[in-house]
């Protein structure tokens, strides 16, 4: 069920390993063996950037626009899930019930007011989840905000729903607002690896995490992180370990050229990841571009990564 | 029961496509096929602008102050449903109970305090649109208010309970606040696309939108927006588009002239509305104008688009 | 039980036409018809001036400062009901239980914070009303307030309790905070007409509501109201229509001349209102007088105006 | 039971005049006529100064700073009651319990804090009272704080607690927050005044009270009551008028000499109150001085006051 | 089962004199005679520093960022119990159910966001607690926070759960927030004092409390705080008579060389505590040392203070 062979730097860890509830490792072991390329890895088309930032996310591909393309994507695709909120899953959904798990993305909230108190409230509950079908609920935290005190009892509350149920939670760990600005910056590695661990400690199956990269800030970032002289690579094996055994999943975030995105899928999977959540560089490319990116990535990159 | 022809341009999904559960379809399908024009278009009049603006909205027609006045313009004018909150549904609407359908509007607000920070708080729940045999029920969402967290809180609930009963959720889905001011305005084409895509990820069944129009703050818009040489027609249908499988209803604003009114709910339907929903634009007329306008609607406009 | 005649100039909505409730009629026909004059006209004495200004109100009579002697006047003077927090009916009622309607006001504040940005929070609920025998719950409502999200809440969940109870509400519509004190002012045309609307959306069964007035700041009212030259009589007559189905009281302030006292009162049920709520007026006069005043109020002004 | 002859210059309401249910009346009469004097006073001893002030309270005498010195001079003190937090019952009360009753103290602050939007909130519940045989509950409202909103909302859910359990409320009515400041100060005859009708409109069944003094800030208060040309005397007796049938229990503050305790105590029982709720006075004295103190406290003055 | 003789200079409570429910009973008398020395005290291995500073605290030693380095040492050294949130719990627990008992940290939060109104939220429940087999749960309380009025609330709420499920309350007394940094800091002796007395009154079960120490601040203590010229040991005592009947676990705090933690060990116990929980001067050692340490910790010091 979850061979020990991998050929990552990183030891990733089995579903054995997780303390899983039954119901949560029927849905997991649905997502990572009986969907996508079946061999423990996940790729997962997200498709919330409509409510993240706007309509302006299509422009690059305006077919991207219907959310019945990133459907048929997933399908076509032979994604392991499609991640998107309530209405997407109410509205488009039902012909294609029970060909692809959905993960319910449960908060979320626009780009127009400013991200210094971010803070993303409930778009739907887990209850919403179960009577959908879904094998996972995916909750955005924003690590080092003003308001994570709110949002710590918002996530302890939807955790507590999925223990209930069984139900898997994917955590969105995004370090965000002033004070994370003023200490590196959202992408740093101080604010990615503790983005890392704090989903750990907060309970999370699967943490979806930002690779690190350098930046201009770096220097302001605490004295022991700013010190160190790593790679890309050591940055993104560092979250992976920090997340110890929450599976990982990294972000693909806004579109890069085709070697780009497979050498970012090719670090991500090195360093330890369980997959990606690709979807911009998914969805915005044209139709046969972005059959043809995901296969790619199928073949070129999950496939070697068997776990 | 919903036909396949249509003239407009956008194609206007049918209540097949909407994912509905059996007693929202029960309930849409009585507000579109079983009253008005029952042809599948939409006309509402909505009488909340006592609450929103104050009694100021009556003073160019002092008789539409007495809501009886309202009332007896939607069943007189055999418009599909009427609008409004608890109080005027409680008190007005016993003699007429059963002759149009209500659509209960659940939140709202006045324009004294500020709208810097926008929010509608509850003036009834879907409960109280259950227990007066309501077909639907209404929501003002602020699209980007500071406040937009406490919204989509408030919306889930709503919603949640919507589902519980198959009540037809209309989201009147308004950009709003600070923020809003600051990046083109609540009518820009950037505002009104994206509170209709959100609406549409919310779950909402219908959405009643503003029509965009071009503003003297439209350079402030993002930057691809701001770049769109698009005309009037052009953002109608590009907000239709957004809204997906939401059908969408266009408001008509303040007091326009008749030919314009006419001409703004050709552009609304061309564009692949579902209907109208427009109150001073009716009530704000003396009883045979309004009368008058109401037949020009269902005449001119309306039956051209069933649906 | 409800006569169609009457001398107001506007017309006075009986009970038949409110969208009453069983258990909301049987408790407003109590208090209109089988207390007081038992004509439909309602002659109220407040007393939660102890509450809102301090016991700085009976200064003007020191005996007034015990409550026995706001029931014992009430008793005597032959009120349709008194209107008090929970304190005052649970100490002082046991001994006239029965005698007379209560109307139990739900919430209150102090007057030592600033008004700016006025709320006021409960006191008491609906189910201490019922288990007191009440015939009606008072709630104080602050149109626009920057508070009023809140309060709109809070009213909507009392008026849940009294259509759960069959409890009538009359609702304090006060404009209050510091939009309003930017817009005119409190007792501005403007604002009392505001309110009184307000009130009725929010399904209000009676409205209690200062006598609006001109003062030094209503050119700061919106244009169409600045623009208004009415009369002290055509003002009173203007909020009474917009309050619609709602019964109106008139509240009587602080304490006035006798004559300037019957004056406001005539007026009052002139423009339609369904009685007074008159407490410094009453109270803040000595014993005797206090029954006097009562006496006239009924013979020369409440007499006249059978409902 | 509660003997009519009194030698206080105001009249003291005796338990029948209360408006008290069953329990509320047999707690009640546990503390006025079964323990104590058994005459109807009370001389209750407050221990809750360490979580108010925190250790320094207990400096002058530092055996105090055991619990289980106010315990035991509760006890062998003959007082009526203890008045504490709930740790300080849990704690230390096993070993006396049922040998004196409990008031079980309910909400609280440390002094740490600015005062200027002072609100206490819950340590304890009714509940907690009720599992612990406690005969009384104590909640501490901060009358004209800013957050005075949430004090009344927080005392009506205690109140409506304490009506479902027939639980004795003891409101410490604390005029606070920077309004007051502004209007004379915490200890102005205004302030106090206006403390004592508030607890009196909420439901207190008793109010305790600091005594009101003259001060620098006197003028500021409301101009009716800086006219007031009072005695330290006559502002004990017209708060207690204003808290009218609520019993009252005057505090006695920072620790006096002897005769300056006396002397207040006496003061407080000739103005009207039921007795007295002293604890640094007592306490911060050493055991043998502190029993000698309770013994005068018995025999000079509580005994002279029965009711 | 717990023996009188003790050597420190303050008299330790035993569990009889604690006023403990059975189930609270039972799960201390297994942390503290049936694990560790088994002889009443208490050497307890904290792991929540990954959430409360980040993993930047693994740095010193890197092989302690697997949370199953903490497991593993807190079996092998023999610990009474181990603390951590949540997520270390469920996912590195089942190997060693059983064979340790769990503290279950139940609130926390990072430290990017400024702690000047610091507040932990919920990370877990206690229902969690019990579904986990946990043996008590941890609380942070930040005395003297601005927000001290929700963590109260917060608090209440967990030690009524407790009281309901028979939990041991363990409470992280932590002085905190801008109103103690004005006033002497938070570990001065005025600040750790008062946070003692305030978990006694709370109703803690166990405080876990920083030893107070001089600082550059003392002087801005209380007068008769600034006043005190103690030592080390005498503070230590101070804190330790305070928190009355609660157990006191004093903590170790950031990382020093091997005799100073023996000293700071020795001080704690000499002054009373019940025992240790010290975190990073344990794991922030390689293995071996860190064996050595816990060892030395047993042999030289808690077995010199059975209780």
């Amino acid at each position: 069920m979850s061979p020990k062979t991998r050929t990552s730097s990183v030891q990733r860890p089995n579903l054995d390993e997780l303390g899983l509830s039954m119901g949560k490792k029927v849905r997991l072991h649905r997502m990572l063996y009986e969907h996508g390329l079946k061999n423990g890895t996940l790729l997962i088309l997200p498709i919330d950037q409509g409510l993240e930032h706007g309509p302006i996310d299509f422009f690059p591909n305006p077919a991207s626009a219907d959310p019945d393309f990133q459907w048929r994507l997933a399908i076509e695709g032979n994604y392991n899930a499609i991640a998107l909120h309530y209405g997407l899953a109410r509205k488009y959904m039902t012909k294609w019930a029970g060909r692809i798990p959905l993960v319910l993305k449960l908060n979320g909230k626009t780009s127009i007011p400013s991200d210094a108190d971010a803070l993303s409230t409930m778009t739907g509950s887990v209850d919403d989840a179960v009577s959908m079908g879904a094998d996972a609920v995916g909750y955005t935290l924003y690590v080092g905000s003003p308001r994570q005190d709110e949002d710590f009892l918002q996530l302890q509350s939807v955790r507590e729903d999925c223990d209930r149920y069984g139900m898997p939670l994917i955590v969105w760990s995004y370090p965000r607002g002033s004070a994370i600005e003023e200490k590196g910056g959202r992408d740093s590695l101080y604010a990615v690896d503790y983005a890392a661990r704090v989903a750990l400690e907060m309970g999370a199956d699967i943490v979806k995490l930002n690779m690190p990269k350098h930046g201009s800030k770096d220097a302001e970032q605490p004295k022991k992180y700013a010190a160190l002289d790593h790679s890309y690579e050591e940055g993104a094996r560092r979250v992976v370990a920090s997340a110890g055994r929450c599976l990982v999943l990294f972000s693909g975030g806004s579109k890069l050229g085709d070697e780009d995105v497979i050498h970012k899928a090719q670090t991500a999977m090195q360093a330890g990841a369980v997959g990606l959540i690709f979807g911009r560089n998914m969805w915005e490319r044209p139709w046969k571009k972005a059959l043809a990116m995901t296969k790619r990535m199928h073949d070129e990159v999950l496939s070697k990564y068997p776990g």
